[in-house]
């Protein structure tokens, strides 16, 4: 790392939060106008964006990344088109900034409340997915944040090209360019060099593995929004109507394995599990779900199920799997299920399927995690299913925001004062 | 720093951690009846108190302590009544624990919406003033927070001494006594291994002067509201009634001047300097402030003034006296008061004096600092001021919570969802 890079990324910074000021007080019309430019853009100028893709992946293939993971990097015609749309529909969101709260009339005649504005500069830090570029500086836009992003080396090239569509698209709306910053300098020590811009960088939003949120948690100077990381636990009661807790396993498992709130651990209740694991274990290892069973699960579901089915180890639970890996475990009571979520569980998403009212209540009101789930899948944890529009990520601690992160939760507020020459007794 | 003292805060916090876990569960009622007993104990218990007081009174008295700080540092019978009366009124606020936002029903059948839950522990460090200890732990009981304090040395008698008589009195009526912890250990260093607790203390509240809040922010492993530093402007506006303006003035730089919502310098417009400047200055004059003069305002209030005047220094500009003295700057326009205050401002709390509906809608939009006023004083940005009923503190980050810090400001969410079997398509 040389000195011209780090001066190079503190001009940024600066010119991020000078940026940031100007973008603070610009009307809701030019920064829907913004988003509506990088949206048209997204669709009309895909040829630099694609090709720098296909940069990217051929790189990426030689040097003998997974699949997985290459198919997380690949870009095509649709998926620019499906970030257009996501762009659109954030155009289309109410605009936080400005929005009045708690106004009230004191005894005194002081008019007083809260008005909502923006936290200042956004840094996120992120791993290979390209759309993360698009849909943070989207987000920021709309509440009014500027934004300093730094994406994965992987794909460099394809976050560049994106940057590059969107500040062309921001400044033709009037929005200052310098308000969507990418650090175009790959070098890894630039993130520690980043996690220390506390007077450039009002929040850090770290997105991607269990390892990069840990260590920008540990190391960074500016508050930090963590979360992304779900090991997220499906528990069974013993009153469950069993139909209805297949259902909700096989969603929370099957429908997206890669994401943060997809099912980690079955926990079943040993009054339920006899007849209700063989139904729901059936229809994981259809869907060629491997499970991992501690052994009362084990010997319910027998020896027949073939190798898809292996007795868990101690560092099944609390794993959290993105693949169609389940563990299941049999539990005698909701109190111990209870226990082994706050044992477990990382504090994202955690579901009871329960007929017990009083079974329901208590785990809506001890589980403590960010979204809390009777009956239902805990793939909803989602900015969008939860009505918030958009996310910019799932936050697991409890401080300044929980859960989907939507637009407010980029916002912090200020508390106006209007008199008529007031003063304190 | 012995092993032994590190090992017996650590306990202190595990014990608080535990403690929380069953508090954040506690009803109401029993919250306030453990509020209400202290009020009790703290108007039928004084002896103990009153004579701990009165021993650190007369060593720090011994010490040399200066007399402003001795007079904070001395508890009587009436200040007793008047901390009884403050936590009777905690125990009638609503409790925010529990409080269900944004209820709604998806397109899709879901109800959620986000509850209130407690932050979990909070830890405070704190100088001088015994009634902090007081405060603080009536509002993390009501909030459903365990706290872990640790105040000033000068005062450690007097605050064990008010532990005790707290944790008595919760005890009574059911809240484990582990939910208030003091430390009893004077030694300085440990407050660098309760920085370091992150695992025990979910927020962190430092209350004092700014080298504490300072270093406090800087070495924090967990999350920290930091704020208490007010460099506070009015700004006389060209238009601003003159008379009114005296008294704002007035108000905000005598009615109590120790603390961080009282004015530090005055920015008068140039047009209404030669007007209103004498009438200002004069009644500052006349209650003993001293004036820090720009060249500007010390030629309008010419020589005859006496030595109350002095020339100002640059030093002047962005000071937090906390002290009967106050600095005067003629501008020539609204811009450069907003530029003023945007260089030497602390975020805290700011306020024009003026009849121009732009200047004054200007100057909400523009100042950014946790108050903005309209011709009233500055000495109301308060918890109870505002509505809010008490205050932790007053925080000058945007992040989290900004301005007073009532028993909301101390609550993080979670989302619960109830379904009937939805998954995600």
């Amino acid at each position: 790392m040389t000195t011209t890079a780090v001066n190079q990324l503190m001009e940024q910074g600066q010119a991020a939060q000078a940026a940031a000021r100007k973008l603070a007080r610009l009307s809701t019309r030019i920064k829907n106008q913004a988003l509506q430019n990088i949206a048209k853009y997204l669709e009309t100028e895909q040829s630099q964006v694609l090709s720098a893709n296909a940069q990217d992946y051929r790189a990426a293939q030689a040097g003998g990344m997974e699949p997985a993971m290459l198919d997380r990097l690949l870009l095509n015609p649709e998926q620019l088109a499906v970030m257009a749309k996501d762009v659109r529909s954030i155009a289309a969101l109410p605009d936080p900034v400005g929005e009045a709260l708690e106004m009230t009339t004191l005894p005194n005649g002081l008019r007083t409340g809260k008005v909502r504005v923006p936290l200042g500069v956004i840094g996120s830090i992120y791993e290979s997915r390209p759309n993360v570029t698009v849909d943070i500086a989207a987000l920021c836009l709309k509440s009014g944040n500027a934004c300093l992003l730094r994406g994965g080396k992987e794909s460099l090239r394809s976050n560049l090209a994106l940057a590059q569509l969107i500040r062309r698209a921001i400044a033709e709306a009037g929005v200052p360019v310098d308000a969507v910053q990418f650090v175009d300098n790959p070098d890894r020590s630039l993130v520690e060099t980043m996690l220390g811009m506390k007077e450039y960088i009002n929040l850090l939003i770290p997105r991607g593995g269990a390892g990069l949120i840990k260590f920008v948690a540990e190391n960074a100077a500016m508050p930090v929004v963590t979360g992304g990381v779900g090991v997220c636990h499906t528990f069974v009661d013993r009153t469950a109507d069993l139909n209805m807790a297949a259902n909700i396993v096989f969603n929370a498992k099957v429908q997206r394995p890669t994401v943060c709130n997809a099912l980690d651990t079955v926990l079943i209740h040993s009054q339920a599990a006899p007849e209700g694991l063989p139904g729901i274990a059936e229809r994981l290892l259809k869907a060629g779900v491997e499970l991992h069973c501690d052994h009362r699960s084990l010997s319910i579901l027998g020896p027949k199920v073939g190798p898809k089915v292996v007795p868990a180890t101690e560092e099944d639970w609390g794993k959290e799997f993105l693949a169609l890996i389940a563990a299941v475990k049999v539990v005698d009571s909701l109190d111990e299920a209870l226990q082994h979520i706050d044992t477990y569980g990382s504090g994202h998403s955690e579901a009871i399927v329960t007929e017990d009212y009083s079974a329901a209540m208590r785990f809506l009101n001890e589980v403590d995690a960010a979204a809390v789930y009777v009956n239902a899948s805990t793939r909803f944890t989602d900015g969008s299913q939860f009505g918030l529009g958009a996310e910019v990520g799932i936050s697991t601690q409890k401080f300044h925001a929980r859960g989907p992160m939507g637009l407010r939760e980029l916002t912090s507020y200020k508390w106006i004062v209007m008199g008529s020459g007031q003063v304190r007794e």
